[in-house]
C-alpha cells in the first residue's frame, strides 16, 4: 500500500479540537495530512511531515473531511421534473407526486435502477461527497424494496430499510394491513440489506404509534433507528425518534420547545435537510440556531430525491443552512462533516483524527468559510478515497476531476 | 475555419420562437445545430445537417445560449470573507465593507487584479457562462479606475465604468467634488476604455440628480447608461434609468407602481440579482413576477462581487429567481440568456438563431428546467465559445472540462 502527503493546506479542518485551534473544527494554518492504506495516519504542520510514496502541494487550499450525506433517497425510476416546474410556476399539479415515483421504480430493470443511483453517487462524489445514507422507499411492496436496498448496498454500507414511507398505494384503505406488512414480510426480506430502519411519521404518513411499531420491529432485526420527523408540521415524529433512541430525526422543521428539550436531552441527533424546504417552497426552514442554542447536535444532509430536493450538493446545502437555518459558516461545516457522521452514528469518519477513513475533500479555497461565502460555486470536490488516491494532481482543472476517485 | 454539428441534443433553447415551439425558449426536441467560424449557421432536426468537419452526439443533453452575465465586479483586490462570516455569524462588524476592497484593489498590482479577474472569468465559463459585463468600481480615484477597466477591457468588451459606486474616502466632506471628479478628470481618463458608465443610485452613496449628471457626462463621451437602482430601498435609481434611457436597472429590489409602470414603459431592462439577496440576507428578494406581469424585461445576473455577491454562477442565480424572485423555471432561462443580453443591448448573444455569436452551454440534463429542478449541482459548462470549439468530447468527464475553451 501506498502513503500520500498532502502537504502545504492553508487551512486544515480536523474536527478534533486537541489537533488544532481548540475550536470544534480544530483547524489548522498552514498544516499536512498523511493517508496511508486508507486511514490518516499523521496531522501535523506544513513540511513536517516524515517521508511518504507520493506528496501533493494544496498551497492555498482548505482540506476537509469529505462532507457525509446522512439522507439521500438515490434509487428511484423516472423523475418528476414536470411535477416541480408546476409547483414553481403557481400551476395546479394534480400528477401523482410520490405515487409517480413509486410506479416508476416499481416497473426499472434493476441495471437502471443501479446505473442511475451510481450517477448520482457519482455527481455527489465531484462536489466533495464521502460517504452516503441510501434509503429504500419508491417500493412500497417487497419485491421493490429488496430490490432498491440491493442496489443501495451495491454503493454504500449506510443502507435504510424505508418500506415506511408513505402507505402502499394497494393498502389505501388498509394502513394497518400495511403496517403489518412493513413489519412482517417485508422487513424479513429487507432487514438482511439494511442497517437502518426508517419511517416518514406525518399527517397522511404514519402516525406515532405506527412508528413505534415499525422501528420497533426493525430494532428486532438489528436495525438502528431514522426517523422523517416534524417535516411538514408539528408531530410525533421526534418524540418518537428520542423516546426509541433513534440515531437522527430528520428534517425538523417545525419544532415546539418540547421536540427541542426532548432532541437535547438525547442522543438523537437532528438533521437538517434545507435542501427540500428550499425546493418545495417551504413557507419556513428549520431553526438550525435555535437547535444549535439548546446544545442539539446538528447534522446537514441533501435529503436528494426525484420530487422535493434533487440536489446532490452539500455545498449548496452548507450554504442554505448558513442563509435559512441560522448556523454560522463554521457550524455548518461542521454539521455537514462530524454531525453527519454523528447522525450515522459513524466514529470513523468526519473528522481527520488519526485511524480515520481516508476520506478528504479539497477547496478550491483557503479556508471552509467560502463554502457559505461562494454560493453555487463548485469549490468542494474529493481529494481522496479509503480506496486510493486521484490520480490527478489536485489544483489542475475543474470541479470535476474528482470524477477520477474510484466510487465505492 | 471549421464547422461542428452538435447532434441528437434532447432539447436545444434557440430563445427565437420561430425555430421552435413558438414559445419564448424557442424550443426543440431531437435537435441539431451547426456552428462555423465562430456563428450558429444551421439549427434543424437531429440527423439532418449538412455534412460538417467534426460532429457530436449530445443524446439526453440539453443545448442552450451561453449564459450573459450582464452585472459583475470581478476587478478587485483582497476578499471578504471575515465580514461575510461574521453577518451570517450575527456578529457586529465594523470593518469597512466596500472600502476594505477600495483600500485593496489601490494596493494591487496589476498583474494581481489581472490574474484574479481572470481566475473568476474563468471559473464562470465552467459554468455555462459565455458574454460577462464586468465593471469598475472599486478604485475610487482616477488611477485605479483606469486600471481597472484595462484589466476587465482584457476580458470583455461589455466594460463599465463605474467611478460612482461609492464617493471617494478623500470626499467624505465634499460629495460635490467627487462627482466633478467622476464627470470631469476619472471620466476622461476611462471613457476610452468602457462601454458604459453606471452609478450606484441610493442613500449614502449618490441621489439622482447627481445620477443624472454622471449619466450625463457618460452619455457624452458616447457611453451607454446603467444604474444599480433600489437596491437597499426606495428610491429614485428606477426612475432615473427610465428617463436617461439606461440599457439597464439592476437590482430593483425595492420597487414601487411608478417604478414598474416605468420600466414597462420604457426600453430599460430589469435585471435582477438575488445572489446579492441571499448572501446580505436581504429580508426581501425582487419581485420577479410582478415584472413579469407588467410586461417588464427582466434579466438575471451574479453582481460577482467579494462584498455582497460572491458568486459567478448564473445557474445557482437561475434557482434563486424561481424560488424567491417567482419566475418561472423557463422564464428563469430566458432572463439568463436573452434577458442579460438585452441588458447589454446585445443581438449576437442570448439566442442561438441564424447568425448568432457561437457561444453555446450544455447541461448534463435532458432540458433547461434542470437548472432550477437541480439547485446546487454543477449541470452546465460551456460547449463552444465563437474563438474555437473544446477539445474535449462532451459528455467525458465533468462540469471542471470547459476550462479547456480558450477565454475571450
Amino acid at each position: 500500500m501506498s502513503s500520500t502527503c498532502f502537504d502545504r493546506i492553508a487551512e486544515l479542518v480536523t474536527n478534533r479540537r486537541e489537533l488544532g485551534d481548540g475550536s470544534p473544527l480544530g483547524l489548522r494554518r498552514d498544516a499536512a495530512v498523511v493517508v496511508e492504506d486508507g486511514e490518516v495516519v499523521w496531522v501535523g504542520d506544513a513540511g513536517a511531515a516524515p517521508a511518504t510514496d507520493d506528496h501533493r502541494d494544496l498551497t492555498g487550499r482548505c482540506v476537509l473531511p469529505a462532507f457525509v450525506d446522512s439522507h439521500s433517497h438515490l434509487v428511484f425510476g423516472g423523475e418528476r421534473v414536470g411535477e416541480f416546474a408546476a409547483r414553481m410556476s403557481g400551476r395546479a399539479y394534480t400528477a401523482g407526486g410520490i405515487r409517480t415515483t413509486i410506479a416508476a421504480t416499481r416497473a426499472a430493470p434493476v441495471e437502471e435502477l443501479r446505473r442511475r443511483a451510481g450517477l448520482l453517487l457519482a455527481e455527489m462524489r465531484r462536489q466533495g461527497t464521502g460517504v452516503v445514507e441510501i434509503k429504500s422507499g419508491y417500493g412500497a411492496e417487497v419485491a421493490t424494496e429488496r430490490r432498491s436496498l440491493e442496489v443501495a448496498g451495491e454503493l454504500t454500507a449506510e443502507t435504510t430499510y424505508l418500506g415506511a414511507h408513505v402507505m402502499g398505494p394497494e393498502f389505501a384503505d388498509d394502513p394497518a394491513g400495511y403496517v403489518t406488512l412493513v413489519t412482517g414480510e417485508m422487513l424479513a426480506a429487507c432487514a438482511p440489506l439494511a442497517r437502518w430502519v426508517d419511517v416518514f411519521v406525518e399527517d397522511g404518513a404514519f402516525d406515532g404509534d405506527q412508528a413505534r411499531a415499525i422501528l420497533r420491529a426493525g430494532a428486532e432485526r438489528g436495525l438502528g433507528a431514522r426517523v422523517h420527523a416534524n417535516q411538514l408540521g408539528p408531530g410525533p415524529g421526534v418524540q418518537v425518534a428520542c423516546e426509541v433512541g433513534a440515531a437522527s430525526a430528520d428534517h425538523c422543521t417545525h419544532l415546539d420547545a418540547r421536540d427541542v428539550a426532548a432532541l437535547a436531552d438525547s442522543g438523537t441527533v437532528a438533521t437538517l435537510v434545507p435542501g427540500a424546504e428550499f425546493s418545495t417552497r417551504s413557507p419556513v426552514y428549520a431553526d438550525g440556531r435555535r437547535l444549535m442554542a439548546a446544545g442539539v447536535t446538528v447534522a446537514l444532509a441533501t435529503d436528494c430525491n426525484p420530487g422535493t430536493s434533487y440536489t446532490t450538493s452539500m455545498p449548496f446545502v452548507i450554504a442554505l443552512a448558513v442563509r435559512e437555518c441560522g448556523l454560522t459558516p463554521s457550524e455548518a461545516v461542521w454539521a455537514a462533516t462530524a454531525g453527519s457522521a454523528a447522525a450515522l452514528r459513524r466514529e470513523d469518519v468526519g473528522h481527520l483524527g488519526l485511524g480515520a477513513a481516508a476520506w478528504l475533500s479539497v477547496l478550491d479555497a483557503p479556508s471552509h468559510q467560502y463554502l457559505a461565502y461562494r454560493p453555487g460555486v463548485p469549490l468542494a470536490r474529493l481529494l481522496t478515497a479509503p480506496e486510493g488516491v486521484t490520480a490527478r494532481a489536485p489544483g489542475v482543472g475543474g470541479p470535476g476531476s474528482a470524477s477520477q476517485v474510484a466510487s465505492r
